[in-house]
C-alpha cells in the first residue's frame, strides 16, 4: 500500500471528521488574532507567570543570538558544550532543590528518552493512566513491563505494587506534579512513603507544577512541604513557566553524571541553543525575584474556580492551580462554547479526541499572571450563557 | 537498589574509564578556546556552510526573539501555530522538492517519533547497522520487527527483503543520505528500485546531506539525479547546515497532513520557537542565494581526502563530502592524535566508545566553508606527525 493511502486511512480512524470541525482553532494564532483585531485574550497558552511578552526575556534571548550565536553545531559530548549550559543547569538544580540537572532540547524528548533508557526487560514501570503522551511513548518504547493505575488513584497504585513489585528487578513509578488536562495534584508524601516501602524509584514530571505550585513556585515538593531529594528524578520543561523551549531532568549529581554520558536523547542530539537557554535562564531569575507572579496566578486561579462554581460549570477534580478544565456533556457543546468564546475575543481551544479520553471533551483554561479578574469573569459568563442557551434549545427540542 | 548505585554500576559498564580519558574534549568549548587564546579552529562543528557566525542568521534570530517572542507557549495543535511555522515548512519543502513538510523542535525526536509511529506489530523495519541512534531508538520503540543490514550493503538489504518482506504487512526501509561517522553515501537509485520491487516505503535521514550533497545542496536526490518524490519520507535536522535546532519531515501533502494531526512528538510538544525558526529560515535563504558555499565545501573536502591519502592516513569509505573520518589502530592512538591537534589549536574530539563500533575509534572531521585549505593541511600534518612518532615509539619498544 502506498504511504499516502495508508495515511488517509489512518487519518480517518484518528477522527478526521471531528478534528475537521475544530480545525480553525488549530490554525495560525496570528490569523485568529487578526480576525479579532489583535485583541484576543488567550487561555490556550501555558504562560503561567505572564513572561512570554516580557522584554527582559526577549532581550536576553536576542543578545544571546547576536553575541553567542544560534546553534551550537555539535552534541555537547563532542564540541557543543558551552559555559551557559552548565550555568543554566546549576540554576535549575538550585531552584528545584537537587544537586544537578541536565538540559535537552525538548521536554517531550526528555521524558521519552529517560523512560526508554532507565529500565530493562526484567523491570516494572508503573504510570498514571492519564500520563502525558511523552511518558506513554517512553513506556511503550521501554523494554520494561508497564502497568497503568487509575488516574491519580494511589490506592490502585498501592495494590499494583503489593501484587506485582516483587516479581521484577527494578521498579519506576512515574507521576506528574500537576496534571494539565485535569488540573489535579498527586499526594506526594504518600508516594514517597510507597516508594520507600516497595523499593521503587520515583520520577515526577513537573512540566506544569514548576512556577505554579508552592509559595515560591518550586513545584510539588514545596506544595507538600517535602524534601525534593526524595524524588529520584524530577523532570521539567522550559516551554511552560520558563516561556522558552527544551526539557531538563534533575536529581543526584552521580545519577546526572551517568545520564550526561549515556542518555541517548542527550548524547546523540545537538546541545541547547543559546537564545533558548538565555530566555529560560532569564525567566528563572525573574521567577525567583518576583514571587508576586506566583501569588497572582494563585489568586486568579481561585477566582476562576469560585466563579465557575457560582455559574454552575464543572471544573472536575481541579482545585485551581494555574490550569482548570471545564467539562461539557459532549463534543458538540464543547465546540459551541469554544466558538462563543472566540466570537467574544477569548481563545480557548476545545480539547476533543486527542490527548484526553474521547468521552471527556473539555475546554482547558491556562491561567496566567498576565490575565485580569475581569478577563476570567467575562470568559466564564460567555461559557455559561452559551451552555445555557444550548441546553434550553435541547429541552425545547425534546 | 538506589538509583545512584544503579547509575554508578551502569556508568562503569558504559566505559567510564575510557570516557574519563577523553573528558576534557567534552568540556566547555568556551574554556578550551580560552586555553588556546580563543584561536581554536574546530573540526568538531557540523557547520558545513560556515553560517554559524553569520551576522544575518544571528540578526534574524534576535529580531524574532524581540518582535515575535521566544516560546510559543502551546502545542501547534491548540494555540501554538504561528504564520512563521507554515512559512518555514513551505520553504523547506520547496527546497528539498516535496509537497509539504512539518517541523519538530528536535531532529532526534523527529526520527524517534516517526519510526515509533509509522509501523505496527505486523510490519517490518529494515535499517542500516550504523544508523544514527535516533533511528535505532525509534526502531526499538516500534512494535515492528526490526532487521539490520550490514553497513551500506545493499546486497544484504536485497537478500533480507527477498526472504523476509512477504511475511509482513508494511515494510519501511530507513537509510541516511550521508553517514556522518563514515562519510559514505548509499546508492539511492538502487534503493528506489528495491523499494518499488518489494513494495516498501523509503525514509532517508538527510541530516548531513542537505546543504552538502548535490550541486545546490538539495541533498542525496540531487546528488544522484533522482526525483526527491521517490523518497516517501525525507527527514532532516535544522541543527547542521541550517545552524539552528530542530527537525523536519518532508513528503506528500496528504501524508504530512496526517502526521500534522497524529505524530506524537509533534502533537504533544510545544511549537518551534521563533528565534530558532527564523535562524533556520535565514540560513536556508542564504544557502539558496550563495551556492558558492556548497562548491567551497566540496573543494575543501576533496583537498582533505587528497592530503590525507598523500600522508598515508586512513579515511575509510569516505570519498569526501563534508565529513571525513580518520581511522586509527586503537583508542590510544586516536586520543594521542586528538591531543596533538588540540595542542596546535585544532579541535577534533576523539570518537571512542560512544556512537561507533568500539573497535573502530576515529577522529571525525567536519569540514566547513569557513575553513581554509591551509587549516586542513596544517591539521593533517599534525595528525600524520603524531601518528608517525607514536608508531616509531612502538617499533622501538617491540
Ligand atoms: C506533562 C507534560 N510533560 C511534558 C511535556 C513536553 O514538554 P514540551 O512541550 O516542552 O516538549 C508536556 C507538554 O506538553 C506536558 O504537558
Ligand atoms: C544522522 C542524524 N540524524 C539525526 C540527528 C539528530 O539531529 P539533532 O541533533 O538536530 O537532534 C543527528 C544529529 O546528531 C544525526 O547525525
Amino acid at each position: 500500500m502506498r504511504l499516502v493511502e495508508f495515511a488517509d486511512r489512518r487519518f480517518r480512524l484518528a477522527g478526521r471528521e471531528v478534528l475537521g470541525r475544530v480545525r480553525h482553532f488549530m490554525g495560525s494564532f496570528d490569523a485568529l488574532s487578526d480576525g479579532a483585531d489583535g485583541r484576543l485574550v488567550s487561555f490556550g497558552a501555558y504562560d503561567y507567570l505572564g513572561l512570554s511578552a516580557d522584554e527582559r526575556v526577549r532581550q536576553a534571548s536576542a543578545d544571546a543570538a547576536l553575541h553567542v550565536g544560534v546553534g551550537v553545531s555539535a552534541s555537547r559530548m563532542i564540541g557543543g558544550e558551552r559555559n551557559f549550559h552548565a550555568d543554566l543547569e546549576a540554576n535549575l538544580a538550585a531552584f528545584v532543590g537537587t544537586e544537578a540537572s541536565l538540559c535537552l532540547v525538548s521536554g517531550y524528548l526528555t521524558n521519552l528518552s529517560l523512560v526508554q533508557h532507565l529500565l530493562g526487560s526484567r523491570d516494572l514501570l508503573v504510570i498514571d493512566e492519564l500520563s502525558h503522551n511523552s511518558i506513554v511513548s517512553g513506556a511503550s518504547a521501554s523494554r520494561a513491563r508497564t502497568i497503568t493505575f487509575r488516574h491519580n488513584d494511589l490506592d490502585h497504585l498501592e495494590e499494583i505494587l503489593a501484587t506485582q513489585r516483587s516479581a521484577h528487578a527494578r521498579c519506576l513509578i512515574v507521576v506528574e506534579g500537576l496534571y494539565s488536562m485535569d488540573g489535579d495534584i498527586p499526594d506526594l508524601p504518600r508516594l514517597i512513603a510507597m516508594k520507600h516501602a516497595h523499593d521503587c524509584w520515583l520520577m515526577v514530571d513537573e512540566a506544569h507544577s514548576i512556577g505554579v505550585l508552592g509559595e515560591t513556585g518550586r513545584g510539588i515538593s514545596e506544595h507538600w512541604g517535602t524534601d525534593p531529594r526524595e524524588i529520584d528524578l524530577i523532570v521539567g520543561t522550559l516551554s511552560k513557566a520558563f516561556v522558552s523551549c527544551g526539557g531538563f531532568v534533575a536529581g543526584e549529581a552521580r545519577v546526572l553524571e551517568w545520564l550526561h554520558f549515556t542518555l541517548p536523547g542527550f548524547v546523540f542530539s545537538v546541545g541547547m541553543a543559546p537564545p533558548i537557554a538565555a530566555a529560560a535562564d532569564t525567566a528563572l531569575r525573574i521567577l525567583r525575584e518576583e514571587p508576586w507572579r506566583i501569588a497572582r496566578l494563585r489568586s486568579l486561579s481561585a477566582h476562576f474556580v469560585a466563579e465557575a462554581e457560582r455559574l454552575g460549570l464543572d471544573c472536575g477534580p481541579s482545585r485551581g492551580h494555574g490550569v482548570v478544565p471545564l467539562f461539557f456533556r459532549d463534543n458538540e457543546e464543547t465546540v459551541i462554547c469554544a466558538e462563543a468564546l472566540l466570537s467574544q475575543g477569548f481563545y480557548c481551544p476545545p480539547i476533543v479526541q486527542v490527548g484526553v479520553p474521547r468521552d471527556q471533551p473539555r475546554l482547558r483554561f491556562f491561567l496566567s499572571a498576565s490575565h485580569t479578574e475581569a478577563n476570567v469573569s467575562a470568559a466564564l459568563e460567555v461559557v455559561a450563557a452559551a451552555c445555557n442557551s444550548e441546553r434550553n434549545l435541547d429541552r425545547l427540542a425534546s
